[in-house]
């Protein structure tokens, strides 16, 4: 069997994982496969600049467009990041009938129609398992292991950098500036983190496992996101004497109907549940459905390693799909004539709070704060007022911790506007979601 | 397109879950497939038997050779279980050029080789993700998403019924006993459930997984295996103050030229591991790969829908091939031409144990057993002896319990078999091994 020439448009880590792990396991793939499987031609930024990958038989070039032509390439992997020549590279790519492989989630997330129309036209694959939670199979998962039940609801951890962070802070060691210093010192976040703590790359991420799941899209701007910067570390203390560890949750659910409910934002997730357990910058996706109940996915998030992995595990599906003359034969259903959801409205949702006051520490405030609560319907589960610190002497105020029993977002978010209107609220509340 | 037949052998919950979920999911199986996938004919044993489940359109026969020669059937899924008629009628099915989809354990691990020759050499599909934790497509992962990774090891908790009893247990509400009965209650446990308790069955699955994982074959019956029936409430109450969980774990390890290592038995396991958080009957496979790192994956170990789910995801992966003409297009290679392991034998598995001695309380005992210990430089780690429970006391006997550091197997149960020679130690102790 001839072999089967892989292009690649970018040799950052991602880049070099893939050329380092199919060179070192050429003969099992040959086996598992019956070609060999071979990076023919890369395209760099920096021809100049020193790699240390085995480049054997590869065609350097600083021009994407010589790899896309490439007759030797039959997959063009996309490993250069970001949404614009990405963009024209990929729709380039299927164009010239080759098959596209790619781990970048904004753009599908943002493109995802026009790039599997232009494939279906073509009759080409586009694969992306790399695309969400490299390290764990969850594309692969939804589109096939899952692929006759009906998804009811999805709880993911699926930006490593956050939970690294709250992982950091939950040992009681951190504040938020020092575990996010330490994020950066570690890789795991970016020079600008905005989009890892704000909670954007995670709505790219559920945008597209809501297609998968559910068949729909919403673009990942309406999607309701918090992030995860304003937690200190007494929120870990008093979510710890709740029963709870605080995760960054991206969440998605089923309402029939009424349209599908998507949101992210830093959750208390109570401690004896799996996704409380997923220590540093791991990732895990819990998926509640119809026939298989409850099941989990873990592993890592990121990484050249596990990205290259997953990407790997794309080239070899494809390049099976080319053997056994089989292009196109995994309808890109999921992403092809794919619907706008309906958007469940997220003042519509129902959650218990948790949150956290600084309130003049005099007589009447926590009266004041009930009073407000309960003018709203909001339900007082359980409330913690502790002696005050030395920190909270010399700043005159108190803390005091609410949490509630389940009620509407609306009606919670309107009790929270009254009590911050009020003089002895010191500081803006922290608030928190409790999942359920 | 035209309809894809298939025919089952067997209507107990699973096969009924699967006409259920055919049923049920036809537009969306239609819509993702391109061509409806339909039950045309079933063998039962009993005619007569009143059925709950939509039998339209579908030919009921207690003749399973009528159900393979069945022109409208495509693939035939074999649901009866058991090594012996099932093996003749797959075998019969694969030569009379059918797909088959099965969920049976003991015939994979039993009979591969035979079945995937007969497979290979008549063009036709075998898949099987129900046999190993129906509720976790792990069978898929292991083969396509794990393809070209390096697997290094897996602990699994792969049987829901240890799991099950050892879960009730740790409650501290119930003796072996009780939650055995509790489990048959549930209908989790079989009339004889030796083969659950035993690690009989956790060693059929982990033979399977073996093979796929590290792609050579260890027979169920070379698996050593230790039963879960030993252990009290009270090694849960001494596992907690080491900081364990006890599990019923399946693991095997590679070990390069001196080959697999593969064992089935109750373990103690850190409590932050993820594995130790896993509840109830369910099942968990951790893997320890070269790219991925570490990763696990989470769900319904058995039952009716999880295992007709995962059925119905080999119908779909089958009836794709059959629409894109790419019948045979993965090779299983996984079972074909597959050598046998070398097994790294359990005497030179290091470990750290757990054991609890029952010892007579009297001067110089505990003395003749770290004497013991040391003879066989079996390192002590921790140790506890407590003042005498009423039931100790009556029995004039103590409980002394003992955590080691990491040792040889040999060397450990040399030790072991001098402690129980001695005239004080009253009753065969308990043992456990620590996970690493």
């Amino acid at each position: 069997m001839s072999e089967i020439g892989v292009g690649l448009l970018g040799l950052g880590s991602v880049g070099s994982g893939v050329i380092d792990l199919l060179f070192e396991n050429q003969s099992k793939i040959v086996s598992r496969l019956g070609a060999p499987l071979s990076v023919t031609r890369v395209c760099v930024r920096d021809m100049a600049k020193k790699r240390t990958v085995p480049l054997k038989g590869v065609e350097i070039t600083d021009d994407p467009m010589a790899v896309i032509r490439d007759p030797s390439v039959k997959i063009v992997c996309e490993l250069i990041g970001g949404t614009k020549e990405a963009k024209t590279l990929v729709i380039e790519a299927l164009k010239a009938g080759k098959h596209v492989v790619t781990a970048n989630k904004a753009l599908l997330a943002e493109h995802a129609e026009e790039i599997f129309g232009t494939a279906k036209k073509h009759g080409v694959d586009v694969y992306y398992e790399g695309a969400v939670a490299g390290g764990i199979p969850i594309i692969r998962t939804l589109r096939e292991g899952l692929a006759a039940d009906r998804i009811e609801s999805i709880h993911g951890i699926v930006n490593g950098t956050s939970n690294f962070i709250l992982s950091l802070m939950a040992d009681g060691q951190s504040s938020f500036a020092e575990a996010l210093a330490s994020a950066q010192k570690s890789g795991f976040a970016e020079a600008d983190p905005s989009l890892d703590i704000g909670g954007g790359d995670a709505a790219h991420k559920l945008s597209i496992l809501v297609t998968l799941a559910f068949g729909v899209h919403i673009p990942p701007h309406k999607i309701h996101r918090e992030g995860i910067q304003t937690i200190g570390s007494t929120d870990f203390k008093f979510a710890e004497r709740f029963g709870f560890a605080i995760k960054p949750l991206a969440i998605a659910k089923e309402h029939g109907k009424h349209g599908i409910e998507a949101r992210v934002h830093p959750t208390l997730v109570p401690k004896h549940w799996l996704l409380a357990s997923v220590p540093d910058a791991k990732n895990a996706l819990y998926v509640r459905s119809f026939a298989l109940g409850s099941s989990m996915y873990y592993g890592a998030g990121a990484g050249g390693m596990p990205t290259a992995m997953a990407v790997i595990s794309d080239l070899i599906e494809v390049a099976r799909n080319i053997t056994s003359k089989s292009e196109g034969r995994l309808p890109a259903r999921s992403f092809q004539d794919i619907k706008s959801a309906t958007i469940y409205p997220d003042e519509n949702v129902t959650s218990r709070f948790y949150c956290r006051l600084s309130l003049r520490d005099k007589p009447g405030v926590l009266g004041k704060i009930t009073n407000i609560l309960g003018e709203y319907s909001v339900s007082i589960a359980q409330l913690i007022q502790e002696d005050r610190t030395p920190q909270e002497t010399a700043g005159e105020f108190a803390s005091v911790i609410v949490l509630t029993h389940a009620t509407k977002v609306l009606q919670f978010k309107k009790a929270m506007a009254d009590i911050e209107n009020l003089e002895d609220c010191l500081t803006k509340p922290v608030v928190l979601r409790v999942v359920q």
